[in-house]
């Protein structure tokens, strides 16, 4: 699983979007193992770029053994999809769920600030235009492999009840409610985005790399926004799992998520 | 909303890499209006490119409305983020739930085939390795934009209770319950990827721009495959909504999915 993190990466740009398009089709199962490749002529009509670019990317997902070349037989994908990926979010715990056994989640504090909140996160949570909040940035790694870039945004009064270093230790949502704050319901958005380059180098990927981005606003039993949560994850990593079931009659049958109880937990 | 849709790339891979990446920030609400970019040597420095070639792709964002450059008091962002965004799942229907009003999704079949599913699919499904489906795949359009990629693989025996036709107009999902299939439950999985260049082309979006990716299998009442669907999504078009709400007491407080009633309907 660590065959994607910390590849490295072929000379030239060109040679480096062909590469993690590439890479990225196959550790998402798109190409899957034993799939034949395109030849390299098609491959660089297919990116508009030249063949020596294409052999170039083809060369950096050998080395990541990725992919098989062998004369005459043309190239087989021989990575494995991202059935193997290591956490999913918990809907119990909003925590990530750790899929394979004997595994721990860490986490390191990378900023931490009290200042006003953006644009976006003050309309979302709905402060008052003055309110100061505490930012704070954490990378969290599943045995020493990071997998999210989560920064969170608390407003300073509620952010007084605990310290910097109980964020680096504590998720949290716990520290919110030992602190007393009576949390009621949670909005999700998710989306996709680019990694930046300060994202890329705190996660150990490409800049560019697709991540899964996740915005979470927290509100307490009166409505207010008690957290505001931006996280960013690597999807060879990290996904989110979604079970629905079809229930009720006739026309008025339809979906629900299921709740279904799950075994591990999180640490 | 138009604004990324169809805009022209800079030239030269390095700048297309910077420019993908600032307007995903920017479109994404990373970067809000109204802030100030970093300067041309910084922006440089984190992308490891010249300034020259941040120059170029600032002059594409400039050109896209999504900046506003001064003389003397920097570069700030003046786009919007993606609160516009146009679609959202409906989890009642598993469509594209229409957030603005007056508008109405089509399709345009793609490609449509008979042939073995892919070893990731028909494992997913649980096939018989010599089974054969339908693949067909579709993209989606609101007001004649495109915003979703739809592979779907159903079993052929299935798929023979309707025509080609019907699946350029009809839900995939509504046609197999016309033709008999209990739908029990569904499960899915959400995740990030790029665009390789078919998929780009067909969204008019530029190759590897972030995808908000998504696999669903769906299952009849005796636990059997009907449906695997492989969505890719425009994360400026379209975004997953999901809203929770904490419940329980004590110790057994936890957070389960909120079923909201929606008032519009998706076509």
């Amino acid at each position: 699983m660590n065959k994607v993190s910390g590849a490295k990466l072929p000379d030239g740009a060109k040679a480096q979007r062909v590469y993690l398009s590439l890479r990225d089709q196959i550790t998402a199962g798109h190409l899957a193992s034993g799939e034949t490749l395109p030849g390299e002529q098609r491959l660089a009509e297919q990116f508009g770029v030249s063949r020596v670019t294409v052999r170039r990317a083809l060369d950096a997902l050998s080395r990541d053994g990725l992919i098989n070349r062998q004369a005459g037989s043309g190239t087989r994908v021989c990575g494995q999809s991202a059935q193997g990926t290591l956490a999913a979010m918990d809907f119990n715990t909003l925590l990530p769920h750790l899929v394979e056994m004997g595994q721990s989640t860490t986490a390191r504090l990378l900023s931490f600030s009290y200042a006003r909140a953006p644009e976006t996160v003050a309309a979302a949570m709905g402060l008052r235009s003055e309110e100061k909040v505490q930012i704070a940035t954490r990378v969290r790694l599943t045995d020493d492999v990071p997998f999210s870039h989560l920064t969170t945004y608390v407003p300073a009064e509620i952010a007084q009840n605990y310290s910097e270093n109980d964020l680096a230790t504590t998720p949290l949502f716990k520290l919110l409610e030992r602190g007393g704050v009576q949390i009621e319901e949670a909005h999700q958005t998710v989306s996709a985005t680019l990694a930046a380059p300060d994202v890329a180098e705190a996660l150990d990927i490409a800049v560019g790399s697709a991540l899964l981005s996740l915005k979470r606003v927290v509100r307490d039993v009166e409505g207010n926004g008690v957290e505001y949560l931006s996280g960013l994850y690597r999807p060879d990593m990290f996904r989110l799992e979604m079970p629905l079931t079809r229930v009720g009659t006739g026309s008025a049958r339809h979906w629900e998520p299921s709740i279904g109880r799950r075994e591990e937990a999180s640490k």
